[in-house]
């Protein structure tokens, strides 16, 4: 076999998504994968050491994770079978791609946003459009490109941290007409959420515990949807995608309100003092309504920023967007994080 | 929108892939899932107590699994960078699809075996051909399809649980010509395996710990095959498809191999025995190489018996093939538990 021939033209020709830089040794201040800089709800821990005990661990999970659907909904206040599980949130989104989108379709999203989305696209063998924001990171009315098989929106927005406000979001969702994608990944950081959308047919909005649970090591999030696409999108998932003890994991993690809302708080106080402290050192600040700010400088690149950073044990995320010029992801750290990377920036910029 | 258009035809015209009943009150012998009834490694419960601790649950895992991929290539005698990981073999199985196999391709696989190739094809929107095992479950020779985009061999087979010896598998991957997909999830329970094969450029080797490893819970499995197709793969899996807890208990798993030469002996034992008795009631078994037999009657169909064991709370699995009838494929349970099971069925037949 000529493996060149053999495998998929489209898959050689991508280069695959970079995901940010996970280094092992521990000795980074990590401020680049929007991961939760407080550990998760102690009963989260206790759930899962509870499954270690009887034969969860030798018996397959529950394939549609009833358990938790059930929970998620009583907690939001929607229908068990609107939900969808997922081993992570990236997990729903290969789901949705293969569900809506056949070879030669079309995706669209706006851009910059989660690059991901080309990424899904190009393996599926689809085509990908991207619209740009307009300056003030709103959704240009008319939306230009109807008749996708499946749009995405990032809502909050990375890298950007923005929000499409829920009246612009209904005449977005409408002109689009075709179904979307509201990937609310880091939504429990907003004022408001898209959730009340998903009842319409064309609408799926999806969510991730890996930040505002403070989870992003066990893999685990859900979409939801009306429950004749959740039917559709159960016969294209892996019939067991959520093992048993992400499954306990995420029912203990939403379970617990006080956590979510404790952490949420000091997360949201310490993205404002960052923000105002970086607008301060002479960078432009796009207003966050996520886990992480978007840092740009209107005089210079930011790339000897990142690169100095790091030398000093300092990970952002450095990100590039074609016609659109650099930029520096900061993950909302702790307090003390924060301040160690103000106080380098300081004798930086 | 109307869902009914936008959702994909190949999606909609399925049927889904329907697992073995999962049923969580408890009071079920369950012999219907090929699940292991003895309790996975201690060493895999201590190593999933010992990541509770720490910032591993709020952080990332490593995407490429590294610590478990260097685990395991020790083991196997093999190259770290020659092994994919995945969340369970089915999302391997899902991965090697989406790489090879576009949309109107073709993908073949012998039958009666796991349904789920057929399924996955269905998803992709690919054609399906199957082709029939000899009547001493052996491959045809010549075989007789050739161009496929991939073709699968559960090795061992289920439900028959035979196996094809290597000389006859080397003469049947020359003749198939193109990627060649050798699914051991049962391997660890038979006399040899195929991972020497998977040096060739065309042969991926597939092992799941659900079942030899008693780990089912946990969703990992694992490819091994050359790494230029490793790094295709990688672009196609979703880049944290295996979380951090699992990635510890794999490692620690195939670390004790202790544990898995004293289980797979207790199960080879048991399933001779189960072997034997169903015979000896009447039963057509096939010489099984898994951990599992496959009971058919040359006298009547095997329905009544399933329903029956379901009412005294025993689980089997009954399984039609078209133009091959029903038979019961019957997991290779405890001592106690298949003591339990020749009891009923000998009052039964």
């Amino acid at each position: 076999m000529n493996n060149d021939r053999a495998i998929r033209s489209n898959i050689r020709a991508m280069t695959g998504y970079v995901p940010g830089e996970q280094p092992r040794d521990g000795t980074f201040i990590k401020l680049n994968t929007n991961e939760n800089p407080y550990p998760p709800s102690t009963r989260v821990i206790e759930a899962i050491r509870e499954a270690l005990n009887g034969d969860r661990l030798r018996k397959y999970p529950d394939p549609s994770g009833t358990i938790f659907r059930q929970t998620a909904a009583r907690i939001l206040g929607i229908d068990p079978d609107a939900i969808l599980i997922g081993n992570g949130s990236d997990d729903v989104l290969t789901i949705l791609t293969r569900t809506f989108v056949p070879e030669g379709g079309l995706i669209v999203s706006p851009t910059p946003s989660y690059i991901l989305y080309r990424s899904l696209a190009e393996i599926q063998g689809a085509r990908y459009q991207s619209v740009p924001f307009t300056a003030d990171w709103q959704l240009p009315d008319p939306w230009p490109i109807g008749g996708a098989n499946l749009t995405f929106l990032a809502n909050p927005n990375s890298p950007s941290g923005t929000m499409i406000e829920l009246p612009a979001l209904e005449r977005w969702i409408e002109q689009v007409g075709g179904p979307v994608v509201l990937d609310e990944a880091y939504v429990d950081f907003a004022e408001v959420n898209g959730l009340s959308l998903a009842e319409r047919p064309n609408v799926i909005a999806t969510r991730s515990l890996s930040k505002s649970y403070s989870l992003a090591g066990i893999r685990f999030g859900f979409a939801v949807a009306h429950p004749s696409i959740v039917r559709e999108l159960t016969k294209v998932k892996d019939s067991y995608n959520c093992d048993v003890l992400s499954l306990v994991a995420a029912a203990a993690a939403l379970g617990d309100r006080d956590y979510l809302r404790e952490t949420r708080a000091k997360i949201v106080a310490t993205r404002r003092r960052l923000s105002d402290s970086l607008r301060t050192l002479g960078f432009d600040v796009t207003p966050s309504q996520a886990n992480f700010v978007w840092a740009r400088r209107a005089d210079r690149s930011v790339t000897s920023i990142y690169e100095e950073l790091k030398r000093r044990f300092i990970l952002v995320r450095l990100m590039r967007y074609e016609g659109y010029g650099d930029g520096l992801r900061i993950s909302v750290g702790s307090n003390a994080e924060i301040d160690k990377l103000l106080a380098e920036l300081k004798g930086m910029v």
